[in-house]
């Protein structure tokens, strides 16, 4: 039997919907290649023990895997007949779920190639074998920014400015950018008398704050039999709020000291780091609003592998984060066994896509040639005048039913209609 | 292990790799959607019933099948172990090998949205479990274009128009077009006493010829019991030569009417078709020289489903096929119960990455201008002033060792340096 639709959770993309799609990546690539970041490619196809490995934490259970060929299926599927079938023995090779481990498996396997800093950029899709659910899919694009080999902040700025470009380059403005530090977090852990060797346990709990509520995280808690009341408390005495404020619209926006106060009480780290960022993305707009800044202290995100500034791009009005990302300096040298400071950044791509105005992204229309042939005399003629034109133009035999025939190619986005049998533009009220 | 080569036979791109790679496929695109094709994405991941059933002959054979998940794929491990363990009902997904299946899905999927004449086009990787070897590669990109609903030869007229163009777009212009018909190759099979229904075996041998010449195939049909001495002597009989001449080079090119006569002897269909393609392409190329169309006796192509016209871009100077593809009328109502007649032309992209001149390509050199930051105290400005460019602008912590960190950044193509804290550019000699 032979199957119209594409894999379940999986999409084909018709040409109105692959053109806007076009258009919002080459923006964001155009953005984020201004801001010195250079676009890498990565295979799609990955080593499944590298997948299984690391710190791909839940999605490394949503691996498409991909069977082993040749003597070595032959061989798997015999033992798999003996013993009891293990599906990994079957598959050497996954699809990526991420950009993360493929960008680690690249900067081990080419640094010597690469700046001293890099700036890497990279786009395509990923694959997760997630449950099939409104808005979200099997294959979906992601777009990633990551900085390796700069320890400094840096590496925040630049991808906190180069993200926040990037979606304003597609018409996303209303948005602010939350950001915390897990040294906060794990210091405000151990203050709260929670085992800091369980923090990661706490932060699931915590980072469902804006859901569950205080009640919602104390409960969760404690079935981890955590007493988590202290560390509501905390949280919120420690308020979430602007990093940067302005006395008056008309001077320079400066930090927010009682906010930064309110951090350093648990780590001077992550108070200095945050005050640092804040500062200079204070500029980042030039003579724009700044970057909303908001220091969120339930901002948890949940990869394990992040160690200090964390950061997501959260907007009101449209319900939803735009992207998010970290600072992760102990995952390169754990995977590759060669330490080097590493931040990155993440867009939403799909979920970019469905918010996004086409009417704003796809505003300039161009011109769209449509040539008529009459007789196969015409061609010469025809081909000549196409080649001859430097926009679109595309060549179509005169059907009896001329009239149904030019309404349909106006609707399909042709502006002009050429006749190439008398050499001239056919009026449009013909 | 944590493995840092990507799976063999498929490969990563460092970023002069990848914008050289991007830069041609931006510009096969330019060509091929100034000739009115529009572009589609098929999903990458495809039902595995649908690529082993099909017109995929050999590259069935090739397949990176995609294990079933969950119950699924518990039922099928158990079953497995209890009877003959068969590799498909482990699997039922996989990998593309080719754009031409995906297509004709897509096509039975959304015909209703697609307009009535459809020119398409697809860039992107596919994937084939071959032997790797240099220069084969296990994923690799493709670029196709397809008009599907042209039963006429306008189809193949605006396809092998479009991507000579396309070719040239990239500085490739040393090549022929060579052109046949799979009707004139049928009569020619029958007109020399072998059997028509092992057209497609006498076919596998023919299109070897030029590589083991008229004893190779001889000796080769006659393995197959199959007397292939009359179809050589016929075959060398019609020669393969220029479509179109030229009396003098001022006059516009003219067919070449003993070539057409010869091919008449045999197929009037094929022949009527090579000439009405021919004449109208001989202008094609506006002013310039018209694009070299030849007639080739023993051109197969190798996939089964072709019905008549048929093609290939070849070039002596670089020893290959640069692209080929032809018409394929029964494929589309064969798999999805309508009919609709198509023709198609594929560029083998990874030949062309590997013969273009990059100079060429990457002509233009844009200005890069690094910011060099001496202390925290200017990020502020060094954002400001990098926010306020239009071109690549990326900030770099000022190193110790400035003018060794100046020739580095210069070698990876910075073209401009500024010091944020003294707000001016820097002098290269420094």
């Amino acid at each position: 039997m032979y199957q119209k639709l594409p894999p379940k959770g999986m999409r084909d993309f018709l040409p109105r919907e692959k053109s806007l799609r076009d258009e919002i990546a080459r923006r964001i690539r155009a953005a984020y290649q201004n801001s010195g970041f250079t676009e890498i490619e990565t295979s799609a196809v990955e080593h499944l023990e590298n997948l299984s490995g690391g710190d791909g934490g839940e999605n490394t259970k949503l691996i498409f895997k991909i069977l082993k060929r040749g003597e070595k299926l032959g061989e798997a599927l015999c033992s798999a007949q003996e013993a009891e079938a293990r599906e990994n023995d079957l598959a050497d090779l996954g699809l990526r779920f991420d950009f993360t481990l493929p960008l680690t498996r690249f900067y081990s396997n080419n640094r010597n190639e690469l700046p001293q800093v890099f700036k890497a950029m990279q786009l395509g899709m990923v694959y997760r074998g997630e449950r099939p659910q409104k808005g979200r899919y099997r294959s979906f694009v992601q777009c990633d920014i990551d900085i390796i080999g700069d320890g400094s902040p840096l590496a925040e700025i630049e991808i906190i400015n180069a993200g926040t470009k990037a979606l304003r380059s597609v018409g996303l403005d209303d948005f602010e950018v939350l950001i915390s530090d897990r040294r906060f977090l794990l210091a405000l852990i151990s203050a709260c008398g929670l085992p800091p060797e369980r923090a990661d346990e706490v932060c699931i709990s915590l980072d469902k704050y804006d859901k569950i509520g205080r009640g919602g995280v104390i409960a969760e808690l404690a079935e981890k039999r955590l007493d988590g009341a202290a560390l509501m408390d905390a949280v919120e005495g420690v308020s979430s709020a602007p990093l940067l404020v302005r006395a008056n619209p008309e001077t320079a926006p400066s930090l927010n000291q009682s906010v930064i106060e309110s951090i350093r009480r648990y780590s001077g780290e992550a108070a200095e780091n945050l005050a640092t960022i804040a500062l200079a993305l204070a500029a980042a707009a030039g003579s724009g609003d700044p970057i909303k800044l908001r220091f969120e202290p339930t901002l948890v995100r949940g990869m394990g592998y992040y160690t200090s500034t964390i950061y997501e791009v959260h907007s009101e009005k449209y319900g939803s984060a735009l992207g998010g990302g970290g600072r992760y300096d102990r995952m390169i040298g754990k995977i590759s066994g060669a330490d080097a400071p590493a931040a990155g950044f993440s867009i939403g791509f799909e979920r970019i896509c469905d918010l996004i105005d086409a009417d704003f992204i796809q505003s300039e229309k161009q011109e769209k040639t449509a040539i008529f042939i009459n007789s196969d005399s015409d061609y010469q003629a025809a081909l000549a005048f196409a080649n001859a034109q430097s926009g679109i133009t595309s060549l179509f035999a005169k059907k009896k039913k001329f009239g149904k025939q030019l309404q349909t190619l106006e609707s399909e986005g042709f502006t002009r209609f050429y006749d190439a049998s008398k050499g001239e533009y056919i009026a449009k009220s013909e």
